[in-house]
């Protein structure tokens, strides 16, 4: 799929024209990417998108009907379309692997290029890392919440436009929801497609049985049937029970059965107890209408009986306090040789300047201890003194024992990847194990633990000095 | 663009097997697609997304690569994949115009067609038309909070998705927000394109001084300065003065400043202070940072002294109490002769059976006085006794004095579209016109006026005899 370069906002074109009248458009530029509160009100994010972002940096060149577009809003003058039509991304990206859990105030991806490539791309690259990342995340929060039960992803009909629900189903993936109903989704990606009938089913026959049977005979060894039609407890688990023996006879079971609509956490228990009593125990449960984990939760606490948990619309547009959007921005952090900052009058909001590095302290057992973002070059060790980003005079001492590990590495240089692009179970199943190893308060919904992420010394001190340079600069 | 027809849920292929299977395929089926309860617990909604949806219906067919992908499913049988070689959407669609004031409970669009086509489509049409009309009432909503400001769309970095920007800049439209960011929506829709520069412009330079002065040399007569950078009151309002005074000495004015942060309406009647006392009145204030329309309405309600409003994530995600997702459903309301119900404990939630009209009864002096859902062939008219969908003992009068008007027409038959598609201009002034049409308590975003949508004597009767017909078939 190609990515249009014209997915930006007008304001990167009119700056790329500013840059080119002012002799800068190569100024070697860096730029952050990063979101500066976890999504969900939560403890984490799961990091995804990337492969997209990096199809996307490949790809990237002005057709010409763009160009004739551009040059007929009157705006630009000719010699910057002809720059426009020799546009290329010849940058480096850092970053770090899709399903790495990551914090607030984290660089995410940094990209070093010329200043007009690095900027262009603001926009496109954000719209997809912040869109799957939110997903990855909402989906691993999913996950958690069913405890080992299945989780099936099923929102394209609600989600936010053909592609909210197509990349929505792969960032799900990444965060731990192994299969769609999406079938584009799987196509593209080779994601499980999973799927039985709706109530339009039901209805397209003169009754419930006689529908249920039909569809019994078209898929007798993968048969779920969706019970909620006319009415669950008195109708359609009566009549699922019908099939159920009848498949039996004929040396087929009955998968499953879906409730879409009531009491869930009731209806399953009442469902469980009716289909063990007739001695058909492996029957599945299914479970779906406007899931997300705190009603997964609190259906789990209740005693709640489901098997396959179908998560839709709150999935699909990541429902909730605190979703909806990760607010990701990108920010210019050095130019030519100097490092830059955007300050506001909140401190905890300055950005963090420069070239930097990502760092985690891990435990001798694997487990996650805290991060350290460092200056690139700077050497930091187990017991050195660090920084609270939020606070300047507050500092820890980075564990002694724990080993440090970078988290980021060059993915694309030159504008060429420089590594393969994983296979999403890999991605999955990083996401699942980084999960394990984060202290286990960071996964609670409700006021989780929060994850130290630390700067180091020097970076620190950097930031001050620039917020003073800043400060003293005001009305010169 | 091409929407491919694995845009859709498993199920409805699994569907469509088995229809194959029993023979019922070609079936006649009637489709209706509405939702159940208003955005944003708004008191309207603005239907849109239509002509992306005739689209998609008119160019549905299966590429070899993509029959190839479902047969290696393993779950089809090679009839069914050539079935779908040949499957083309041939039904009739009817449906109201885009830009049309809607309510919960009606009747969007009608599909009717063969049950295999009509059910195939279910999944994009939801996608398509829940996302739009979500956009749409979100963008009318915040072009009424504005009262007459202007208002700027720019959510593409934190849409959800590509998509999720592009088709949400052209629904925005429909809504009333007339201008976009997002210039890939703009080559596409013919949407204004509208941006200046960013934090970055002024980070790429020594100080804010110099890079305002850089952005007038280079566009001098459609400068808008970002005054947020280091600090709007002590150093970006100062910059900015000293800019205009230089642009008016070379013979052009600035055009405006944009406020990104803080308490924006302080910051902006002290701007506009500051620029009226210095002898620029018409400097326009731009403000943006997470605006919807309680925040607009609150900063106006304060005195704010805003011009032009940025919207950005709030609208593209459509955020907020009762957003992020439309419930749009798409319910099968008959088949060969028999009208359909789906019913489920609450008469409120119970579908309306069978193919329908849907006239408003409009007042002499052009205002929406409330809609009626009768049945196809039904004759209805003013004085009419008429009932509550919720409550079939509530009934009132259809007014004597109103004309009833039919808000729907034919817009595709056999595949093929009957009407050219209008241009966004006339949908995006059908919106203002309705809206102003309506009971204006309806507008109000907290407890607004509820506007009555009745359903006739006739179609009050069929769905009684239907619900009990169906109860009386439980466990037969």
């Amino acid at each position: 799929m190609r990515y249009s370069p014209l997915l930006t906002d007008l304001y990167q074109l009119t700056m790329l024209a500013g840059y080119l009248e002012e002799g800068i458009v190569d100024t070697p530029a860096v730029f952050d990417l990063f979101f500066r509160h976890n999504p969900f009100h939560g403890g984490y994010a799961v990091f995804a998108g990337l492969d997209t972002a990096l199809s996307y940096l490949e790809g990237l060149r002005f057709a010409e009907d763009e160009l004739e577009y551009l040059q007929g809003l009157g705006l630009f003058r000719p010699e910057f379309i002809d720059f426009l039509r020799s546009f290329r991304f010849r940058g480096k990206v850092t970053a770090m692997p899709e399903g790495t859990v990551v914090f607030a105030k984290e660089p995410l991806l940094t990209v070093e290029a010329p200043l007009a490539q690095a900027q262009l791309v603001e926009t496109a690259l954000l719209n997809i890392i912040n869109f799957q990342t939110l997903v990855a995340t909402k989906g691993a929060r999913i996950v958690h919440a069913a405890a080992g039960g299945t989780v099936l992803e099923f929102g394209l009909r609600r989600a936010q436009g053909p592609d909210g629900g197509v990349s929505e189903a792969r960032a799900a993936y990444v965060g731990g929801v192994r299969s769609t109903s999406n079938v584009l989704a799987g196509k593209l990606f080779g994601i499980p497609v999973k799927g039985t009938h709706a109530h339009s089913w039901i209805m397209a026959f003169p009754d419930e049985l006689t529908a249920f049977r039909k569809y019994a005979e078209v898929f007798p060894d993968t048969c779920i049937l969706l019970v909620d039609t006319y009415d669950t407890l008195k109708s359609g688990i009566p009549n699922a029970l019908i099939v159920a023996r009848e498949l039996r006879e004929q040396g087929y079971e009955l998968v499953g059965v879906r409730i879409d609509s009531g009491d869930l956490a009731y209806l399953s228990r009442e469902t469980r107890r009716l289909f063990d009593e007739a001695g058909f125990p492996a029957v599945k449960i299914v479970a779906s209408n406007e899931l997300d984990e705190y009603v997964i939760e609190s259906m789990r606490s209740e005693g709640g009986k489901v098997d396959i948990y179908g998560v839709g619309t709150r999935l699909a547009t990541c429902a909730g306090e605190g979703g909806g959007a990760l607010g990701g921005v990108y920010k210019l952090v050095r130019i030519g040789d100097r490092p830059r900052l955007k300050v506001t009058s909140d401190i905890a909001k300055a950005t963090l300047p420069d070239r930097k590095r990502l760092l985690r302290a891990v435990a001798t057992d694997g487990s996650f201890i805290q991060d350290l973002i460092c200056l690139d070059g700077e050497e930091v060790r187990p017991g050195d003194t660090v920084y609270d980003p939020a606070n300047p005079l507050q500092h820890v001492t980075l564990p002694r024992e724990a080993r440090l590990v970078e988290l980021r590495s060059t993915v694309m240089a030159d504008g060429v990847r420089t590594m393969q692009s994983a296979p999403l179970d890999e991605l999955a199943d990083r996401t699942a194990d980084q999960l394990e190893r984060l202290p286990q308060g960071c996964l609670r919904f409700i006021n989780p633990h929060r994850y130290k992420v630390s700067i180091s010394q020097r970076l620190n001190q950097l930031r001050l000095e620039l917020m003073e340079e800043v400060q003293r600069g005001y009305g010169s």
